[in-house]
């Protein structure tokens, strides 16, 4: 079963949906469009080739490089995310974004990432994790976190309060609130960013929503989005 | 009634056929998608506005330049043109391309273009054409044009049998001879690809493939296309 | 006199640095070069080419749209500034782009932007700004926003001694603090950067930013600059 | 020394020029310049790194997939090249280019390309090439190109003559024939298109374009170049 609608960080916020997706007007299954784009096929020659053809060249392709065939269907996902996951999405200049923006709307302020559980710093590798901290220190931990986050919230309420415009009560907003957006990328790009993404150093917020991407994509296109699935 | 299929070049080789374009998974119209993305809308919330108030929407984003909600859509066409449409067309950067390559087969040589009329040399625009030639003078240009297109026929038919490779055999294939294509595009891009290429002084040739990108996505985005066409 | 280095928002953290920019190999002057690059001209014919000749050409090409000679030359940025405008600046895809990551470093931790004057909400523009709050109410603005920043510093600075990764304890810095990156786009690009960046409906952080570099290129490339400026 | 001229088929007319590059505006070794962008390093600062730990820094950037600190830098040449090197080349959508144009001008036309050798049909790879022909057999095989050659000269002519817009006549121009262009990349995207148009198996013409910017941009960027290289 197709699947559309996914929470991502353990909390009701951080949730990911498929909202469109690339569909053939003459019948193709969109399963092997990239073998039918690399042979240019048209409406009345694709129906000859077997699904087994179908796989072989796919894999053929992938394995080869020559990805362009696998650039003619996209999906598009809307996001609800902390901003220092948007941050890294979007560095990912191969996809199409719009982002609710808090210069024109307070109406998503309000909510806030807080880590189920707390990670510490690795020794070996200055950007990563490792482990997670005693549970009397995690206790410690939240604490400053929502004494942080408390303290965000009602410096805007105040600065909206004093008729502070918007886009500047907005710096005291912390990277660890959600924003939302929509994401289009085509299969080739949506395999890059999970190539990125999927792997083990990446941030671990950010790995559940590629890791979600990743099972939606396996759903959405099956024969087609498996030889990119190079990560894991 | 959606048009997936149309011929161009008045012969029945230069033909464009819609072969895919996105469609949304949780019901949204894709006549109304650049409005909802712009709203970041989502599943529960997007059957709110009317078509007047998205309608609205869509005609301010294009007026002030927000363009990217106009990127969440694509469509895909299979092109079969002249080699000199085709490498006007390519200059598009932001579209992917597959294209049938003469290195790995021999099956399309053999069909050229021949204009229906010889337009002049234009003696104002130096890369532009005025008028056409005389009938007598038709004729005569008819004649160069099917002598040179059988030489290079007939080198090419002897180059293979003497057992030179099909890649270097291609040398002598003219820029009038036809090529196959798909080309992907989202909506903002079809419609720079439209501004440029249904402009006056675009060549006839690739303005008229334009002019059928046109007419076949109004068929399909109606609405959503409509802020887009600044042309004519 | 070429500027290379400028502060931007007033006070001694916001900066903007010239790091690198294209020049010619062959002699060209990199003011003329879009109309040499037009021209496809060669290291022996582009000196034929009078300035007027190159301007009113340059003039030519921008008016027609024909923005690809302004392609070849690029420059890059050193940019010290709030994340909220790194934001915003970053959805420019067509930059490339190295920041500084609070996954790896905490030694950028500590410099928080602090408006010189706080601009009201516009009611006419659910997204822009009008006027600035009276001075007594000014003083309160500042305080709610050094409380937040104090307290956001101070859990930044708990968690970290609490053994957490730096990747999570950067959960509390908010979106005013600074933020450092590299900024490489060709010229075609940093024109349409300025376009929106420069006009009157930009936030006026990044409007300073796009102001230092519309200065700076004016600085560096002259005449091929000018006839881009299509804003103010 | 720094190569910024070379004949690449053998011929006079197949050649490749270095244009530009770019160069620091604050003294940094160009060599080096993806080691200091990651670092996101400023004037004063970058001066304080060795030699071998930018390139060490560097290495590991290349083996980690971190490539956006190689995009800060960019090289422009000028190609003289058959119009189906430019065709396979232009498939490279990360470049800019300008073309000269036959619809402006007919001033380019008269140059073609004869290979020196002739290649034979792979029997293995349908796109590929495998051992030349007998010499007996390559007389014949020049013989049948340059009478398709000269039959298009001919034509073109006088299709001319006939007052025929060049954007017609150019119609009989075999893909053999040279064409003049600029390409502009930056150091990423030369590497990906030396990493395809190296390989082995791409098509003799465009692989002797790619190897000599390889040699020049080994001249040119040396140590930063190096840990791209991927290919042989």
């Amino acid at each position: 079963m197709k699947q559309i609608y996914e929470e991502v960080l353990g909390d009701s916020q951080s949730t990911i949906e498929l909202v469109a997706s690339t569909r053939s007007e003459v019948g193709m299954n969109m399963e092997f469009m990239p073998a039918e784009a690399a042979r240019v096929s048209h409406a009345s020659t694709y129906k000859e080739h077997s699904p087994e053809k179908n796989m072989r060249l796919m894999e053929y392709l992938s394995e080869h490089e020559h990805m362009t065939p696998f650039e003619h269907q996209s999906a598009t996902f809307r996001i609800v995310a902390p901003i220092f996951v948007a941050r890294e999405w979007m560095r990912h200049r191969t996809q199409s974004y719009n982002e609710v923006s808090m210069r024109y709307t307070s109406d998503i302020v309000g909510h806030l990432y807080s880590p189920a559980e707390w990670r510490g710093q690795s020794a070996k590798n200055k950007q990563g994790s490792a482990g997670t901290l005693p549970l009397g220190v995690e206790a410690q931990a939240w604490d400053h976190l929502h004494k942080a986050y408390d303290a965000a919230l009602s410096a805007y309420a105040h600065l909206l309060e004093l008729g502070v415009a918007r886009e500047l009560a907005r710096l005291v907003i912390p990277v660890g609130h959600y924003t939302q957006f929509y994401a289009t990328a085509n299969m080739r790009n949506w395999a890059a960013f999970c190539t990125l993404r999927c792997a083990s150093n990446a941030q671990y917020e950010i790995r559940m929503y590629a890791q979600k991407i990743d099972e939606m994509l396996t759903s959405l296109w099956g024969a087609a989005w498996t030889p990119l699935r190079t990560w894991e």
